[in-house]
């Protein structure tokens, strides 16, 4: 599949490294299993890789950043203006997403995808700027389907220009985009809008209703192609979603893992591999969120998340954390004793 | 409450903080209560440390080990002489804890608390054998009412002995453990020990019917006395499981977040809480171990586990795991930017 000036070639992963990964993991000097899902990520990402002692040295969090034209219909509890200030935030190394980023060791890589304001070439960013925030898809489409193609072309470019690249987590910044993110998980997990919807940053009772409301007309106007993932990305989606599911696609060209961070990074993934089923393989999940439709997406994806911690920030925060994690699993498999080697008696 | 040479005096932790490192937290640029568990992992660390801004330099995991008669008599899938070979494996540096331990950051201290088998001084390692292993308590106690003393006291000098702390993990290695950890659990949960007790490193039916036997047979022989948790730690309990309750008193008596484990360290906790309930509040519950009982200790005590990794290792890996969460969120409420400060527009 061509996407844009890229050709989408994304090998299946190597699931024959499972037995002899197996094998090596019963070696250890532990209980056969006892390390639970460190070791079931261990193997993932041997997997993935195609690698039996993989190395996470290259850690990056890529946090793209877009508007939303439905934000101007009262979608969220924040005013448009915060996301180029979110934005410049993140640039400044006061965000979240930078503290925890430094925490275990990652580069933040901060995209402007489709902010609506002027960043003017600012350091310290890459500007792949798609238009100015997205139409409203209320009663018209969020983008055009070349806008769509061409968001998630500068995902695959964003992580194509990295050097080295062990580890890719995702992240987003965009108020108002849990609402396209509600109506991608919709279309695609076949649960109601209502039963997918949540209150992103804070909205009361009448917000939520609302949003569902909004959400529902979107849909129901634009007609959306499930099959068709670049049509359902530019009649409801956004900017950075687009941009999120290309730098899943360019993480599985490259056969590095993904850890998809939340709702909006998790809706991404649904597009990523509904153009490009394979994509799916690659993609570790970093956390459950506490967004209503969170659940059911990761469900559609067959992925179970690493960590429960109530989180419902976004920027790539939950895939941070759970980065320390993934290292750890990988670092038992290549550091620990056999029970050979260390003179341990086996059962 | 004097234990041995210890007088064990634990203040209140400092609650006054907390509305004052609320305002904090929301303040930072991120939505109110959007890094959920965190933001309650950091104003417990300020409560405990009566710190504003507390930072967790000095890290430490405290692993002990000791055997326990009661193997003998078929609770394990592992031989006891693996006990000891654990004990030397953690001293090489090869053992999951090690692993995990250097992970994060943090010391092991590895402490001999009545190992079968004479170390004869190694290095590496602290002595504090308390006897060669405890008796079996399926026909009398595991231990005398002097040896539990003893065996507390010798956790709280570990603590002490630590010119820095700022924070530290449990952990435990003593093949047979989870026996005695049922034990207790039973005894303060008031649950049955068919439904505290599980398969520790894995025996199979036949051998978890013969544990809970076991179990319920020297609970009915010895008659432990719930409100006097020297009694039931000498009745049933094991060296390692009294060392750690010492160290948790040391913990809280020096204002140290103490990071339990699994399911062992879980039950030296409830014998800690049940000999100073102050002790409590200086909890911080790493993880929800595969072990059946560990669930109804932790609501026990009142603790939410931080992960839900499906670990079962013990030696103190889930402590080390769950560091790095609780130094992220230390960090978040230390690092981040405000709304004032990062000219970002609150709702």
């Amino acid at each position: 599949m061509k996407i844009g000036k890229y050709e989408v070639k994304i090998e299946a992963t190597d699931k024959g490294l499972l037995g002899e990964t197996q094998r090596r993991l019963d070696g250890l000097t532990k209980p056969v299993g006892s390390l639970g899902i460190l070791e079931e990520i261990a193997k993932t990402v041997v997997t993935i890789t195609g690698k039996k002692n993989p190395v996470l040295k290259n850690k990056i969090i890529v946090t793209m950043a877009g508007d939303h034209g439905i934000t101007r219909e009262g979608v969220s509890a924040f005013p448009m203006e915060v996301t180029p200030q979110m934005v410049l935030n993140f640039v400044n190394g006061g965000a979240a997403i930078n503290v925890l980023a430094r925490h275990v060791g990652a580069k933040v890589v901060i995209v402007d995808m489709g902010v609506n304001y002027d960043f003017k070439g600012a350091a310290g960013m890459l500007h792949k700027k798609i238009g100015n925030g997205t139409k409203s898809f209320t009663n018209g489409p969020a983008m055009s389907r070349e806008e769509a193609i061409k968001s998630i072309e500068a995902g695959i470019e964003t992580v194509m220009a990295e050097k080295e690249i062990d580890l890719i987590g995702t992240g987003d910044m965009g108020i108002g985009n849990t609402t396209p993110s509600a109506a991608i998980t919709s279309i695609y997990t076949g649960k109601t809008v209502a039963s997918v919807t949540g209150r992103g940053t804070g909205i009361d009772d009448q917000g939520l209703k609302n949003k569902i409301a909004l959400i529902e007309q979107g849909i129901t106007f634009n007609r959306p192609n499930a099959p068709d993932a670049l049509d359902v990305l530019s009649k409801v989606g956004g900017f950075e979603i687009g941009g999120l599911a290309g730098v899943i696609l360019g993480g599985a060209m490259r056969k590095v893992p993904v850890v998809i961070d939340g709702f909006i990074s998790t809706a991404a993934a649904l597009i990523a591999v509904n153009l490009e089923p394979k994509a799916a393989d690659y993609l570790i999940a970093s956390h459950q969120s506490v967004e209503n439709g969170h659940k059911y997406a990761l469900a559609t994806l067959k992925l179970k998340p690493i960590l429960n911690l109530d989180l419902r920030l976004g920027e790539g925060t939950g895939a941070a954390l759970s980065m320390s994690i993934i290292d750890a699993a990988v670092k038992i498999l290549n550091e620990m004793a056999t029970f050979e080697g260390a003179g341990v008696s086996n059962k």
